[in-house]
């Protein structure tokens, strides 16, 4: 394979119709595979794959850092796709700091024999949604794995932000009496990667509700609104996201079941799975948290938001509690606890 | 698996010999997971882990920004494994940079069977790698794979750092006359990787050079000497490094065989296995261009600092050429082009 003796460029990328180990080496078909892929979608924004990293400059203040990695099965669904996925999912958790996304990296582990059109398709899609968030993809890495050592793609991204809000937003800043609000009705991303992946039909199409979150957490940002904690509901849930939070902060919360939108078709999906759609993951939902006598204002301004227009004050932090926990007061009047699941409900759903 | 009528712990995390995919699923096995591996080899520092972020303060400057996915194979090899390679590799990069590396996340993504002992061994490398480089995980993610669809364990991280060098270094600061410094032996991480791939055995085992180039960096840096140009030599070799740079460049750059340190036993090994040990990974090397004049100087710092005892001048930045090129003088005086190779000499090397 080493071509030491002569300056021609092997096969043009065109040729090959899926991505080979060869890809991966770090040669001249590395070059080609991100010159004629990611350098084509993400418009000459990663010079990081030029030379080691990016480098930009940075006011002094507080950064936000976080990384998550995508194994979603499937990539494409209704309503997105793992690369798509894969910014909002980032661009959500520096949001959720209470920060400005500002810049991402991009890591593919592609495995050998992957389409080259699913991986333009792909790229394509952080491209729009890089856009989208407003955000810039700075830096890159791809990496090929062995047919059979993998599945399709990979994807982490990892982001930095400015924090852009003047008290610290995390589960310690809880106080007994915040209100919590919900960005608007829940299950929908679990209940649309599961009917794929069953081959399920409803009457209607169920879509993921994959979106970033940037833009309707800096307008309650920006509100003045004093905002303690904010938690996007990915995998495990809105239940998963309170009960983690209760414990962290330690605090007891009460929530009712009639406040919490589902929709009637994702109501149905998840009566015919078995699920319970507190337990569904979401790609572009969220909690906040807040002090009582800024709720009435948080609400009117999520509501304004296209994101946020089924957005409802579902609950009260109660008292302090040592683990803290978390109850539902359901349609009918009773009270139940509401653990974190175990395990998990739908493996790689994100 | 919805456990939401209790507040009971699940089977405690010592009873799974192995990950399974409900450590991966977000719930109470997931934070288990994080609390029992993670947080107990990183020593608290994954608070990311707990909320969406990582954050901090920075002065206003300069940031570097930088991601690589590690995909490895075999995990564990003579001189490293690949927790350590993950650490040192995005140390590297952001010190190739001219920063001095802060921050790493650390994104996993583990397929279901992959041993209990062996992630612990791997976050424990990791641990010290951080610890000797002076960089702090301080976020992380944990994703769960099925069986087959992964191969044990691959890792992303990014890093960000901090620019201290005075003067922008990367290809297009390179000038004619510059000389090329070359901080090693090469060839030792690539080898010892496939010794262990193919179960040859040599008369002295080959270890990987594995290790964090920041700190002879940063002894270069602060010596005032004005650097152009860093470049570590992974995938592709120094070949690669060294065409890369001349084509970003525009440079036509000569160098001198004679002087580029090869050990015997990593040149009798590629003999062996039909390598040119120009193309053979390195994950502790790199190549540095600076001015003429302080050539001398950068040599001297260079062979002071452990990681830098055999460095060399290896060659000279020629006339501007368009593309760039790379020839060497052969130790009979023959003059042959260097080229980057074209798919990869040994897969998952890094």
């Amino acid at each position: 394979m080493i071509n030491s003796n002569n300056n021609t460029c092997p096969v043009p990328i065109q040729r090959y119709p899926d991505v080979i180990l060869a890809h991966g080496g770090g040669g001249r078909m590395t070059q080609q595979l991100i010159e004629s892929v990611f350098l084509a979608a993400f418009g000459g924004s990663v010079p990081g794959e030029r030379h080691d990293g990016a480098v930009f400059d940075m006011a002094a203040g507080k950064l936000a850092f976080t990384t998550d990695s995508y194994v979603i099965h499937p990539l494409f669904f209704p309503g997105g796709d793992i690369g798509e996925l894969a910014v909002n999912g980032t661009v959500n958790d520096l949001a959720m700091c209470g920060a400005k996304p500002l810049y991402l990296s991009a890591g593919f582990i592609i495995e050998e024999g992957f389409p080259m059109e699913s991986l333009r398709r792909v790229a394509l899609s952080m491209k729009s949604a890089a856009e989208a968030a407003g955000v810039r993809i700075v830096t890159g890495d791809t990496k090929v794995v062995n047919r059979g050592k993998g599945d399709g793609i990979f994807i982490n991204t990892s982001g930095i932000g400015k924090i852009i809000a003047r008290q610290p937003i995390l589960p310690a800043s809880v106080r007994a009496g915040d209100a919590i609000l919900l960005s608007g009705d829940i299950g929908r991303h679990g209940i649309a990667i599961m009917a794929v992946r069953e081959g399920l039909e409803f009457e209607s199409v169920i879509e993921s509700d994959c979106a970033p979150l940037n833009g309707i957490v800096s307008s309650l940002i920006e509100s003045g609104i004093e905002i303690h904690c904010l938690r996007d509901l990915t995998r495990g849930g809105l239940a998963g996201a309170l009960v983690e939070i209760a414990e962290a902060a330690g605090f007891y919360f009460e929530i009712r079941e009639k406040d919490i939108p589902v929709r009637e078709d994702v109501r149905g999906a998840c009566e015919i799975l078995g699920f319970d759609p507190l337990y569904v993951a979401n790609e572009g939902r969220f909690a906040a948290f807040v002090p009582e006598r800024d709720a009435d204002l948080a609400l009117e301004i999520m509501r304004r938001h296209p994101l946020g227009e089924d957005a409802q004050i579902i609950g009260v932090v109660g008292k302090k509690t040592n683990p803290g926990s978390v109850a539902m007061r359901s349609r009918i009047g009773a009270t139940r606890v509401v653990d974190m699941i175990s395990g998990e409900q739908l493996p790689r759903i994100c």
